[in-house]
């Protein structure tokens, strides 16, 4: 009785949703083999086409896909039979089809939800890619779709279950992050396939995933399962349109009747599926890309296939098959009590042959990579702004500015063909735009707000060039003033360059004191250094000129002969690595005898383990820069790959800020671009990764932790994604590195650390997006992408201290805004948070309410100093010009309660 | 208030069919120029793949379409809104699909025929080939078609427009089916497109068709109308899943808003398109190939496109867009009260371009073709067995037979990718194993039913394959009887072949009277006839040795040097004609730098406009033999060409029976093989061919006599189809040539005569089949085809005389059974009909009564004794052994009064 009857529309009226869906699960036979069809389509929120022509159905000649038909449709047909199922995943589609319905359509597929029969599994904006995303923005886009359902369908759409069927390797840090909103299993399709073997054979393709080292068990605990084809239909069982395979044809009077060669093969497929897994229930996802546009060919000749296997039961057949879902199923696991195996390290990187390693897309696209990072970093302020400066952030004297812009395109570049990097370009192109329309929205909303918070209303502009010395303003002005927005909840050391072309300045903040401040050159006049130029002379003094780089912190010698980067000492601890930096290449395959497979935009494979140095003569060019505020560097490595190592004075992380591109094609070689760090640090192959942003994996060479690797791919096999930091320790010294964005990193050698930087290929590598991943850049001859490393030489217990402060404010970097002339006066909020707790969201969630996420940001055990416990006092503050009338502990304030996980601190 | 208010749900009962659809038609703007969307579907009843695969969805690869989806999706779509319309075709499918339905599904269905929102258009079992079947057929089809939906849906299920939009050229023969089964208008797509230059510049798209030079006008005009676009939609408003044209994207929060551009572009087109038409209606066809398998696109965005298309009305367009059917658009034509251009030719041949002349299918499949055509004869023999055999006819002593299977498997066969050969080989394959099924079925009816007439339980076999001298019974018995059953209703004159062993017979007829007949050597054993072979001796005299063929109304001369034919004589008419005959072959172009165009399946296009001649040392083999029955040469031109010429004592025709294949295609070259009569008659460049085995219609090289033609391809813009016959003729002689399948005929010289035999190519030919026509055969190294031409001269007055006969007389031809051991007497039906009229069907209707068809089967002054009105007095016959009670005059046995239209016999 427990068990329902499958009849989700017998019910006409309701007034909750039944608890975990389980009375509106289908009726299974405890005594036979229960085969679960799960009615599915993968909606992309972008890849070969953009996240609206997919929506639509537009520019079909790329790929026929047009998500409002698959709803259309979908809705139709569940409403013509009671035992039918289907679960939706995007909300960033459903969202859109949603607002363009009917109100009788809106009540039919409230009541279709409702009943159980239109089921929600994952439910955020997208679902998301988790090598390159940063654990915020995965937390903000799942909270836009979640709050969606939640607003909508209340209870009921709750979606149950976590479903990644297509990401192409799985983060630990998803899955805790899934586990602490409260999803009560995990799917997935694609993990390495010698892992999936061994899983196969040992009955372990479900499992439990201790998904945190930090937090108490079972907080971080997830039932995961791995799908048996991928996300697809078992063979010869697909009915989509865009599929081939025979429908049921079951009358006699017609050719070609074959309903009893389709029911013996599907029985057949069955069993053998039933033997990898523990129970006797198994899932099979009927669906895959943008599939059910025409939803009747699949329901009716699923319908037959289900009345026709189980006419075989009255002669004897002990397969029942059943309409279900994701979460119909997981509620039959759970009742067949059984033990699973754990899992505590996680899925990258993912293979599905030898030689194709999905590596790659850790660096795919950096410039997109970075500018999502960026535009978190905005939307995080542009989110506080709108807090305190109140309604009229909103509505003010620059106009109407919103903050949902920038979210929608923030979250719809998380997702797994976003911000991975592994779209079509003109996709990658209009994930671009999507951001710089949410920031135009934004900075309307940010200029209202410090507008409100200053009483000025002089224009304010962001000088978004700043990376490439251009700021109209600031290079015309005589005087001016900067606001600097610093979104931590805490405060931070930041330096300012902008170009100028006066030769003296008085800076002072706005108490009229005056500030550190040097004029230096540049490469003649700003505008100049939007594109390199190699011959450019050299305007600083030659290295041989000046003394070594040193502040009172840190300090760096280079190989007069070499050029290059020969040591670091940190002159607090006293302790010096030998440590030399150089840019290489690896030379992207094209094939070879052993497998066509190429580099591309998902694949890495360098056709040599060897990579060539970008500086053919191994002497770099360089000259040095230094002054009060700042000693500099610049490196020349070749026409295409040049570096500024900084050392800023009061700073304990040195700043390597590289320029790669456009990299060179026309000798015929795709190209992956590194910087490798090689040192005396004694690392014996391990190195260390961070998950999403967050906690930090041990890495091992040539070594995975749960099955005993084949190594076929001694590169691109050996590498991890990064999302802020990597290191190399041995028991005196770490060697960190905190990057700006995502991107590839392995350790190859005892001692070293390789960062890959940038790539440009002349293949596609066979993976569906169907171009060679050749950015084309300003001038179409090929993609600059200029970036950051941050790096520190600490002792190993006192790491975290500095890399967990540090890469949270390159996450989180403080907003630059000018204005003509003196400055006014503005309102600051100088309360800090305690150095392990971190301001995460401080976001207005309604006119009444806000949104504020505080998280412990220290893994258990990293820091003497900071790994321990917190209480924190949330006490009501007031601020004359804002409308936040009261600050809430963060539970109350959560109106999705799965999202309350940040509030225990380890309790 | 007349003209409806297109809300045709609006009424929940009805009693009877609004007459003639009009109150359910949309509601139009007289002082606008209205676009009616026509939404349809064009579904081919087998073509790439089978009729059966098409239904289901099988073999999706070759091609995507499954019309099970297509009505299931439509009935939908169409149920959603009142104003949605969808015509359908092919009754084939339907009947398929209703057989399939539900009670509720058959009542929404019912309902949406009743309103008007689903109309039937055509409503045969099939789009029938319009080149390349007989009408018998024709009309045959169409019956089975328009009865299931008079049987299913009353009035309201009647077409009222005849919808041919894909056929490839147009037989005035089909059009006067059409006018005479009460259509009230004609639309096709196809037709040469100097024509359609010139009607699109003159606005003569739309026209009245008078469609018989015999009937009395009106009879047989029709409302003829070319659609704009073919079949298709205007380009970019094409939405079906096949197609990648833009949706309407009408969200502005999205991208790619398009609504703006989509009207402008609309309006634009329809503007054109009106120019080129006479009234203030236009159609525009919304469909194409098996397209609407998913409705709601289409529907969804058409909706769209009607709201934003006339809401601009309300800034000025005068552009009204609606939803409609062609009957609706004709009946705001008859409302227009135009005046339309007479047609009186047919629209043979069909040219898409200066080198693209669709004359090669006329021939294309020739074994198909006969198969086909026996068919037909094997079917209207069933059908009159069963009436006179009674109900035990269809379940007797050799159990169950019927009539149905092979009526639906000839009407499947006149698809336009059936009997024409544009089919895949395996499709062709298809349809001869459903012709094969058919005729078992009818073997056990007609064994049942000749039991009945003959009170004979011995088993009967049929011996099919005679035409290459086997039959096991006749071979190895002692005493058998034949049973000869002669369909036509008057005596009738048929030499019989038998295979056998002895030399000497004693063959008399049911009384005992001595029967002529003579044993005759063949090429050694019967059975080594069924691979000619080229080497065999001649088993009769040398030419040289005989007289030449003369019986008493025909004497036949051959050139002794030669062996080729040289001269006819009418005895009777002591007139004589030189007369040579020969085969060719025209070297079938693989495209050249004029066009790329090859010749194909549809395609005719030779390299060259002299073929080759088939035997090369011009000599051609040939030998004699003579008796009191048959006189004979046989000529061998090549190993794979040879001819039998026949002369039967009696007869008034010579009698051609050629034998062509494998036709070597090893040499590169794809080879279309005929035969040519050479005579010293003054045709001037006149011929005459058939339309489809009915009226006569007069041919002329290098003219049209509608337009002024430009000639581009020599040959094939020359031939037309020929169903049952052709001729040349001057003031005193006329040469016709009586065939026994559908071919391809032309006249390239001065008193010649060309008769296209067999195709075998090597490439396809562009137009979707994608296959070369290279029929395998039985050895797989191409088809061996052997068929017969009867030959008369004869004065042109009394031609008709000669050969309306003789092509009745092979269209229904008799069919012989076997039994061993003596006969039993057989009741026979004496009485004849009267020389001018045919029995076109004896067939049963239901239990109670039959379907007796009646023409007169001269056209109006073809000959003096035999084109005069006719009366014929249908008395009540009463026959012991059969349900046949009453004949009745033939228009009260009509169930589908539609059919009633060869009862005026010119009165």
């Amino acid at each position: 009785a427990d068990r329902g009857n499958g009849e989700c529309r017998s019910r006409l009226t309701f007034t909750r949703c039944p608890a975990r869906g389980r009375s509106s699960c289908p009726a299974t036979k405890p005594s036979m083999l229960n085969v679960h069809l799960v009615p599915h389509t993968h909606d992309d929120v972008g890849w070969l086409k953009t996240v609206d022509q997919y929506f639509y159905g537009g520019r079909n000649y790329i790929q026929h896909a047009g998500v409002q038909y698959i709803l259309d449709s979908v809705v139709a047909e569940l409403q013509k039979d009671p035992a039918r199922r289907f679960i939706y995943v995007e909300t960033a589609f459903f969202f859109r089809w949603w607002s363009q319905q009917s109100r009788s359509t809106r009540n039919i597929v409230t009541q279709l939800v409702q009943e159980g029969c239109l089921e929600f599994v994952n439910g955020g904006w997208c679902m998301s890619d988790e090598a390159s995303t940063h654990y915020s923005s995965v937390i903000d886009q799942m909270t836009l779709g979640l709050r969606f359902l939640n607003d909508t369908f209340g209870e009921c759409g709750r979606p149950r279950v976590a479903w990644h069927i297509d990401p192409f390797g799985h983060a630990r840090e998803h899955a805790s992050i899934f586990a602490q909103m409260g999803y009560d299993g995990f799917f997935f399709g694609r993990l390495d396939y010698q892992d999936k073997d061994r899983r196969m054979k040992t009955k372990e393709m479900e499992m439990v995933w201790r998904a945190s080292a930090s937090l108490n068990p079972p907080t971080a605990d997830l039932f995961t399962g791995v799908l048996p084809n991928g996300y697809n239909p078992p063979p010869g069982f697909c009915w989509d349109q865009s599929c081939s395979d025979d429908p049921v044809q079951d009358d006699p009077a017609l050719e070609d009747y074959n309903v009893d060669d389709l029911v013996s093969r599907f029985i057949s497929i069955s069993k053998a599926q039933a033997a990898l897994y523990k129970t006797n229930h198994i899932v099979m996802t009927m669906g895959s890309d943008f599939q059910y546009e025409n939803a009747n060919p699949w329901y009716k000749n699923m319908d037959k296939l289900i009345h026709y296997v189980n006419a075989q039961q009255a002669n004897g057949s002990q397969v029942n098959v059943l309409y279900s879902t994701p979460s119909c199923y997981l509620q039959e696991l759970n009742l067949a009590n059984q033990t699973w195996p754990l899992k505590s390290d996680d899925f990258f990187p993912y293979a599905d042959g030898p030689h194709d390693f999905w590596t790659g897309y850790f660096t795919s696209r950096p410039a997109l990579k970075r500018y999502e990072r960026l535009s978190n970093s905005l939307l995080q302020t542009c989110n506080q702004l709108e807090v305190l400066g109140g309604p009229k952030s909103r509505s003010g004297p620059f106009g109407k500015g919103d903050s949902d812009t920038m979210k929608r395109a923030m979250a719809v570049a998380q997702h797994h063909d976003a911000v991975s990097g592994t779209e079509k370009q003109h996709v990658a192109d209009d994930y671009a735009k999507r951001l710089a329309e949410g920031w135009a929205h934004c900075q309307v909303l940010v200029s209202n707000s410090l507008s409100v918070l200053s009483g000025s209303e002089v224009p304010r502009v962001f000088c978004e060039n700043l990376n490439i010395s251009v700021c109209p303003l600031t290079e015309g002005s005589k005087m001016f003033s900067m606001n600097v927005y610093n979104p931590l909840a805490r405060p931070v050391s930041w330096s300012v360059h902008l170009p100028v072309n006066g030769t003296s300045y008085n800076v002072t903040d706005s108490s009229g004191n005056v500030v550190d401040s040097q004029v230096i050159q540049s490469h003649g006049r700003a505008s100049a250094l939007r594109r390199p130029s190699p011959a450019a002379p050299p305007l600083c003094a030659d290295l041989h000129a000046a003394s070594p780089l040193c502040f009172q912190y840190l300090k760096v010698t280079f190989d007069p002969n070499t050029g290059l980067l020969s040591g670091l000492t940190n002159l607090e601890t006293q302790q010096s690595v030998q440590l030399t930096q150089n840019f290489y290449w690896y030379n992207a395959s094209v094939g070879n005898a052993e497998s066509s497979q190429t580099s591309g935009a998902y694949i890495f494979r360098p056709n040599s383990s060897t990579p060539c140095a970008v500086s053919k003569n191994s002497n770099t060019v360089l000259c040095v820069c230094q002054n009060s505020v700042v000693q500099e560097v610049r490196q020349q490595f070749s026409p295409w790959v040049s570096q500024v190592v900084r050392l800023y004075e009061g700073s304990r992380e040195l700043e390597l800020e590289w320029t790669v591109g456009p990299v060179p094609v026309e000798d015929g070689f795709g190209k992956e671009v590194i910087t490798r760090f090689d040192s005396n640090i004694s690392s014996a192959g391990y190195f260390y990764s961070d998950s999403n942003g967050r906690e930090v994996l041990e890495r091992r060479k040539d070594y995975r932790p749960t099955w005993d690797l084949t190594q076929t791919e001694p590169i691109a096999g050996n590498y991890y994604p990064i999302n802020s930091r990597a290191f190399i320790k041995d028991g005196k010294a770490q060697l960190t590195v905190v990057t700006e964005r995502s991107q590839g990193v392995s350790s190859i050698y005892n001692g070293s650390l390789e960062i890959m930087l940038h790539r440009r290929l002349l293949r596609d590598d066979y993976r569906g997006v169907g171009e060679p991943l050749s950015e084309p850049g300003e001038f179409g001859n090929g993609l600059v992408v200029r970036g950051r490393l941050l790096l520190t030489l600490t002792p190993p217990e006192t790491a975290a201290d500095s890399h967990r402060p540090l890469a949270q404010g390159l996450v989180l970097q403080p907003l630059l805004s000018f204005q003509e002339g003196a400055p006014k006066p503005t309102s600051k909020l100088e309360a800090a948070l305690p150095p392990a707790v971190h301001l995460l969201t401080l976001s207005q969630w309604d006119s009444e309410s806000v949104l504020l996420r505080l998280e412990h940001q220290y893994e258990s055990g990293e820091s003497k100093a900071f790994s321990q416990p917190v209480t924190l006092n949330l006490q009501v503050h007031t601020h004359t010009h804002s409308a936040v009338t009261a600050l809430l502990p963060c539970c109350l304030l959560y109106r999705l309660s799965l999202l309350c996980f940040d509030c225990s601190f380890f309790s």
